[in-house]
């Protein structure tokens, strides 16, 4: 299943808290990564599929510093193949203490037309990623090279990032705030009930700017609702 | 007892370091919170009463959607109730999984005149929060609703914040550092003890800059505690 | 063995990313303090021997706060001897629930000549620090006395900090990603293998924005090597 | 309501793990403490309503040694008044680093009938607790007096313990595995189906001793399912 | 490449102690899992080539209750096709807060002839474990069924426990300590190398008893070489 | 000052429960171990003064397998130097993942009459060490040797063991719960206090088993006072 223009052009206005809140009444609770932050303030939001990596721990005899020639291995082999418009997401068991990629990775990746890069462990050279225009988002800066603690072992597979399951397809969301997953056959329903709820919230927080209560306006009676009704249709979709 | 209008204008001008080593020769080595961050870096320091909110952890039949149609549900109730001047405290239980409140809530309690907003846990919404003058502390971001998570179960109770006893009517102080808590009976006292601490260290700070060395500086001997006297006369307090 | 002005230069063009690889090949796996980030923006990259502090758990009888009048404190009196252009590093067991030092000591610390200062603690006053020139590192902000967790036992011991040995004299280098170790037998061949390793990557970025694969490119094969000898003749070493 | 004999029995009877999987089919995912253990190995199991105490974190000037004089001290209180049959539960914030209670509170529950003692902190005299009929539970033994990080703030509120909710009179049972919380209005439904889950667990372990394949047996198939009715005939519930 | 029963029976002699030792003088630092003990005390020392589950992170939808209903589940599967003499390693992601797997599964197991069973999360009715005779490690006891949290991914891939790799077809080796994993074109070598370290440590074992300094013993100088060499004439390799 | 025999035959009859209290009463908040527990059952309680080693992180050119020939290795040097009747003490940065010493370093331990051994990290062969009869306390069971993690720097230097300070010469006491710090002036006077209070609670335990309320007992009022006066009169001190 594609990722539509609509659906990608509505999520990209759409707050990774209100994607949660929707997806919490399709019955998900745990679709937001823990712990995982942008590295670029200037990155804007990130929407895609999923294309994933996944480390496993490194062992010093196979994960030595010859093993980048090798054109098969998994972490170059996903940096050239991840498609243009998909995110790059790493499995790299919340560890921080080594690199799960580093600048000139996420500048390929960026060239290459990928939408973004997430891993829950941390990225190297974040100086430099922090100026790129591709978002990216991590635990934690790492200077150490992967090979000290992570061994890249497969593409494409289904993993845990962030304590999230993520299978390749489904559909990542990130804002300021951090990255949320969807479900991939869920995006599109989820990408409209966000826009409308994003809507109705602009309609809260302009009464709120202008002193009102939230008692009976956040969550909406039926006055309140009629009021964003025709407060609607004054306002064009944001 | 109330805080007085001296009393907060003092607090405003220490900072929560000089405030906690006050503390500490009253007696009290746990007054500052542990892991919790100013969000908004225009937001200003902040001073004033805690008014509490506790959570427990979330419940399935008992924390769904439709629970915040209650007025009677404390976190909509606190954030209506919580006086002007007050500071809305939150006892996340050191839980950032999900949000503690968000960008609407902060709104309204900075259209209310409420001081400021304090969990242990996260706040959602924040790069929302983060444009906002009303200065907001939490551990780190988190988008999901708290509903996954949290049951709001009592208000303006004692409760725990970052490690720290926040009894109601304790005064809360933040600045760009984090949050410390002053037992209310003390705060007069603490509030001027911090102020001639400060102005002794400006006094310290301009010697340093100056090229002098910090010992017999800092902490004074006799012949600095003259020379600050002295300082002091040429010196209105800042 | 001193650390050479060339050396020096050199260490304040690399990144701690590629020194961390250098000292993968030279077989150091944990050369990067875990857990240590910059304060100040601005405050430049970090590079000098290390000068240590030891920290042990503070006792009530012992750490009390008439002890600063002690002249032999190991805090104030390695705060005064500290060596100019020497990296003032602080075993504070990874522990930031009070603070390893505050604004004025790090003032004096700039005053006096010294490169920077490092802890796995936290720092208090840090939002002083954050606009003083000389480069701080800690884990986080730390508002309480040190006299509530650490007592300050010995200077130039060697130590732990963030998880990495660090003897005296060893090479601290800071950048904005954190900081590194080099054993002072090896801070001039590093040096120099890092600057090589730099030129290279400049070169490899440079292709990769020009949209090249970084299969062959990065490591390279026998053409990119090539290219690379050739990109050199006209490019002075940044 | 109350806890009928019935299903004090028949919880007696049943494991956590088949609790939770019940609690699970009912729509709750968290109903098991977290990292909270029996110390007592001939403790047996326990079985009752709770009756809750509640901690905060101390203050140096409220919480000294004189403190337990007050007759009406939560702690002291709450173990003279928990009623017989009850569980007596601590919210103690997951902090073992004091105790929450020791072994003469202890004997004392034990003496008036109280059926066990459960905190996510740490209790003390557990060397003593180990040697008591009465089922204890906690995170890890802790020698210190609460005084030192405890203040018992309230009696009988909800609270949360080892990250799950507890609402007063809610059933607790405890096994070798540890402590589940079942909510009181779904204590006799829930009994019934752990039962009969039980019933079934003991056939399909006979059949696995017997050496037959867990596929189409557990979960059962038709066939497995008619096998069982006959088993039961031929079996007294245990 | 297979294990014979000269390796497996010298590994079922030697601690996981000397493997790690013997692993490191071949390069390896990282072959122990942390944090995983053995739940049956008597269940013996346990030795066999791995055979790999992965968890990844459930999704609500996905991890229901009928989701055993499928032959095909990776769970149900992996415990019907598991060598005998094969050890059952599952990849929790370090994750105990829901089972990893339960007793009916662990009796299916050990009726199957596989040798044990490792996780780094969570095993339930880890009372009945207790009582089985096939080796069984974890983290702690969790209750809770898996699907509150974990997804059974795939089989026999390379996975991470315990924070070390494991190779379908390692030699994972367990003692009453915890699991070293040997990979396997290594098992036979390092067998031997342990054996004879066991060997020499009984030697120096014996002779500390009869009261001998370590110094020149424990690493052996060329006396103790010698004497080494005549004691292992008089006695039989245990 | 030595510890004399009075005062450690006292300190082999209280707990480390009625020892902390007695160090709160003289101001002291942290003497006890967090997360330091006993191996061996049959140990027996732990009295004596503290002999100290302190751990930093290891480096690979320096904890190589060689290091031990050098018989001025620390931790070789502290097990035939620490004198019998003291404690060995180990300052492992709370660090388990490899061992602070194993089974041949703690029979030679106990061979010269050292009273004990204690670690924050974990300690090797712990399956032999259960049986030996001198008392062993740690962390968790840790395989892998101490180079992949430790360098053994100095002896007999202040250091941190589970988060509490340790000056050469503390009494250290370990129990059942275990391991608590008394600072060596106040080892004298603790003990007797200890005593006192144990002899109070063994009647407080006697009346609560007798069915007495706690309230007016634990603590006592006049009338329980004076009870305790002649409850003392006709009971030996235990």
């Amino acid at each position: 299943m594609q990722l539509t223009d609509e659906t990608h052009d509505l999520l990209m206005r759409v707050s990774t808290a209100t994607l949660t809140t929707v997806l919490f009444k399709h019955g998900f609770r745990n679709a937001f990564m823990q712990g995982v932050r942008r590295i670029n303030p200037q990155g804007g939001n990130l929407v895609g599929p999923a294309y994933t990596l996944r480390y496993i721990p490194a062992r010093e005899d196979i994960d030595h510093i010859g093993v980048f020639e090798d054109r098969a291995h998994p972490q170059r082999k996903g940096v050239e193949e991840c498609p243009a418009g998909a995110v790059f997401v790493i499995d790299s068991r919340g560890d921080a203490s080594a690199a799960s990629a580093g600048g000139i990775l996420m500048t390929r990746l960026w060239q290459r037309g990928v939408a973004g890069a997430v891993t829950d462990g941390g990225f190297r050279d974040t100086p430099d990623i922090a100026k790129l225009p591709i978002p990216a988002y991590h635990a934690s800066p790492s200077a150490p090279t992967n090979l000290i603690r992570h061994h890249a072992v497969d593409l494409n597979l289904p993993i845990g990032c962030g304590g999230v399951a993520v299978y390749p397809g489904d559909v990542i969301v990130g804002d300021g705030e951090g990255v949320a997953v969807i479900p991939r056959h869920l995006a599109d329903a989820v990408a409209v009930e966000a826009m409308a709820q994003t809507a109705f919230e602009d309609f809260v927080e302009e009464q709120v700017r202008g002193g009102r209560s939230i008692l009976g306006l956040y969550p909406p009676d039926e006055t309140t609702r009629a009021e964003f009704q025709s407060w609607q249709k004054t306002h064009q979709a944001i």
